[in-house]
C-alpha cells in the first residue's frame, strides 16, 4: 500500500525536507534509500540531493536553517570544511574532524558521523570480527578517517595507513596521533609512494580498507592494488566506492581468490540508517533497502 | 502509469527542487499542485513548501542559488519584500510591485508575478469578460496589486479600491496613481472604514473582488461584507482565498444569489501553471489538475 503511494499523495504542504551536499553527488544511491525508506514507514520527509562544493558549503549550511530543513548528509569536499559551520558537534565526530551528518533542532545544528559505525556494522552484518587484528587502510578524508577511528576505537589491534602526500597527508599524521594516543590500537603513517611498505603491510593485515576514492567514476580504471598476489585469500578487501559495484580493487581482489570482498554498499546503507535514526527516531528498514540495493535487478539499482 | 510510480523511482540525485517560501503555508495545495504535474509529465523535479518569513528571507532567497534550486514560489508575506534580493525583474512584476515566482538561471535569479493573468485567465476559463466594466476590490498586497494592474491593463474601465489605513495604504495610493497614470481605467482610493462608500460602490460594480485574505483561516469567520444587500445577483464575487473552500464572504454572496461565486482556486490554479511553465518550459495538465483540485472527493482535496 505505502509503496504504491504516488508521490503527490506523500509531498504535501507539510513535507519536510532533508539534503545531501556533495559534488559530485548525482549518481548517489542516498535519495533512493531514504525516500524508499519514508514511504515505506508513512513519514513525511523527502530527501534531495543538493550539487554543494566547499566555495556554496556556507549559505548551503545556512539554508538548512532558513528553509526549517531537519537535516542533511554532508559528503565529499564538504565533511571537514562543514565543522566551523555548525553549532554544536558529537563528541565522536569531533575525534574524527569529519562530519556526514547534521540534525537541526529549531536552528541549532549539531554535526555526527556515522561512517565508520556504518563500516564497523557493515563487517558485522557478515559476521566478520576485526577486534584484536591489524587492518591496512588507505586514505585520511573524511569517511577513511571515521573508519580508521571508529576501527581502532573498537579494538582493531594493529592499523597502517597509507596516505599520498597531498593535502590529506597533515590529517593522516592526526589520525595515526589520535589512534595511538586515544586508544589501544599501534597505529603506522606510511607513505603509499612506498609500495614495498604497502605490500608488507597488506600481507600480514587481516583487512585492507581502501577509503581513498580510487575506483569511483571517472576513476573506475584506477586501483591502488593491481597485483594480486599482494593480496591472501583470508582477508578482507573493502572498497568504500559503490558506483560501480565492482571496482578494479575488487576485481583483483577476487583473481586473488579473496574469501571477503566488498563494495561501501553495506557501509552506506548503515551509516544511513544511523542518520535516518537521528533524523526521524525511526528504524530505517533496512533489510527492506538492502535489498533493494544490492538486488541485480537493472530496474532497481541506479549508478 | 506516471500516476502510479513509487516516489523513489521518482526522487533520486537528479531530482532539482522547487520552492515554496512563505508563512504560514502548511495549507497550500501548490504543493500536490505541482508535484502530481511533474509526475503526471514525467519531469524529474520536487516541490516543497518552506515556512519562511521575512527575517528568514534573504537566506531563504540565497539558498536558491547555493542548492541549485529551479526557482521557487513567493507568496505572503514576502511577495515585495523579496523585490531587492533579486538579480532581475520582469517588466509586468516591477509595475505590480511583487513577485510570486522566482525562476533561477545558473545563479541569476528573475522575478515574475504570475498572480495578476491567473486571475483573468481564471474568469476567462468561466466564460466571463470583465473588460469595458466597473470593479470593485479590497487589499492592496501582493494578490491585489497584481489583480488590479492587471485587470486595469486588461481593459476593466472603473476601479474603486478599498483598504484600512494601515502598512499597505500607501501601497494601495501607489497602485492607483499607476493605474491611472499607465492606463484608461479611472482607479479611485478609498477608505474601507467609509462603509457608505464600499456600499455604493459594489452597488454598480459588475465584479467584486477581496484579496485581503479575511475568510482564510484562522479568519475563516470574518467577512469585510456582512449584508447581502450589498451585492446584486448579475455581479461577480471572487475571494482569492481558497482555505476554506467556502468562505464567509462567498456564503453571504450565496444567499444574495448572487450568479458568479468564486474561491482563489481558479486563481491559484492558473498563477501556478504559469510559474510551471517558466520553471519547465512545459505546459501543466489544467484540466486534470482541476479535476484533481476542485473534487468534492474527500480523499483528494487536502486543506
Amino acid at each position: 500500500m505505502a509503496d504504491n503511494q504516488n508521490v503527490a499523495d506523500r509531498i504535501d504542504g507539510h513535507t519536510i525536507l532533508i539534503g545531501l551536499m556533495a559534488y559530485p553527488i548525482r549518481h548517489s544511491m542516498s535519495p533512493t534509500m531514504h525516500n524508499t525508506s519514508f514511504v515505506k514507514l508513512g513519514l513525511n520527509y523527502a530527501y534531495l540531493a543538493f550539487e554543494v562544493g566547499n566555495k556554496e558549503l556556507p549559505n548551503a549550511i545556512q539554508a538548512i536553517r532558513s528553509l526549517g530543513m531537519r537535516g542533511s548528509n554532508i559528503s565529499m569536499p564538504n565533511k571537514q570544511k562543514v565543522i566551523p559551520l555548525l553549532d554544536k558537534l558529537d563528541p565522536v565526530a569531533k575525534m574524527v574532524g569529519a562530519v556526514n551528518t547534521i540534525v537541526n533542532d529549531n536552528g541549532v545544528l549539531t554535526g555526527y558521523t556515522t561512517d565508520g559505525t556504518g563500516f564497523m556494522k557493515s563487517l558485522e552484518d557478515e559476521n566478520l570480527d576485526i577486534t584484536g587484528e591489524k587492518m591496512t587502510i588507505s586514505g585520511a578524508g573524511g569517511a577513511g578517517t571515521a573508519v580508521a577511528i571508529q576501527a581502532a576505537t573498537d579494538g582493531v589491534k594493529e592499523m597502517s595507513l597509507f596516505n599520498i602526500r597531498d593535502a590529506e597527508w597533515e590529517n593522516a599524521k592526526r589520525n595515526v596521533d589520535i589512534i595511538n594516543k586515544n586508544t589501544d590500537c599501534k597505529a603506522t603513517l606510511y607513505d603509499l609512494a612506498d609500495q614495498d611498505a604497502f605490500k608488507r603491510e597488506l600481507a600480514d593485515s587481516r583487512i585492507y580498507c581502501d577509503a581513498t576514492g580510487v575506483g569511483m567514476k571517472p576513476l573506475e580504471d584506477k586501483t591502488l592494488v593491481s597485483d594480486p598476489s599482494w593480496f591472501h585469500k583470508d582477508m578482507i578487501v573493502y572498497d568504500t566506492v559503490y558506483a560501480p559495484r565492482t571496482t578494479k580493487l575488487m576485481t583483483v581482489a577476487q583473481e586473488a581468490g579473496v574469501d571477503h570482498v566488498f563494495n561501501g554498499l553495506g557501509m552506506m546503507l548503515e551509516q544511513g540508517a544511523e542518520a535516518f535514526k537521528l533524523w526521524t527516531g525511526e528504524d530505517m528498514p533496512v533489510d527492506y533497502i538492502r535489498d533493494l540495493l544490492f538486488s541485480e535487478d537493472p530496474s532497481k539499482v541506479k549508478n
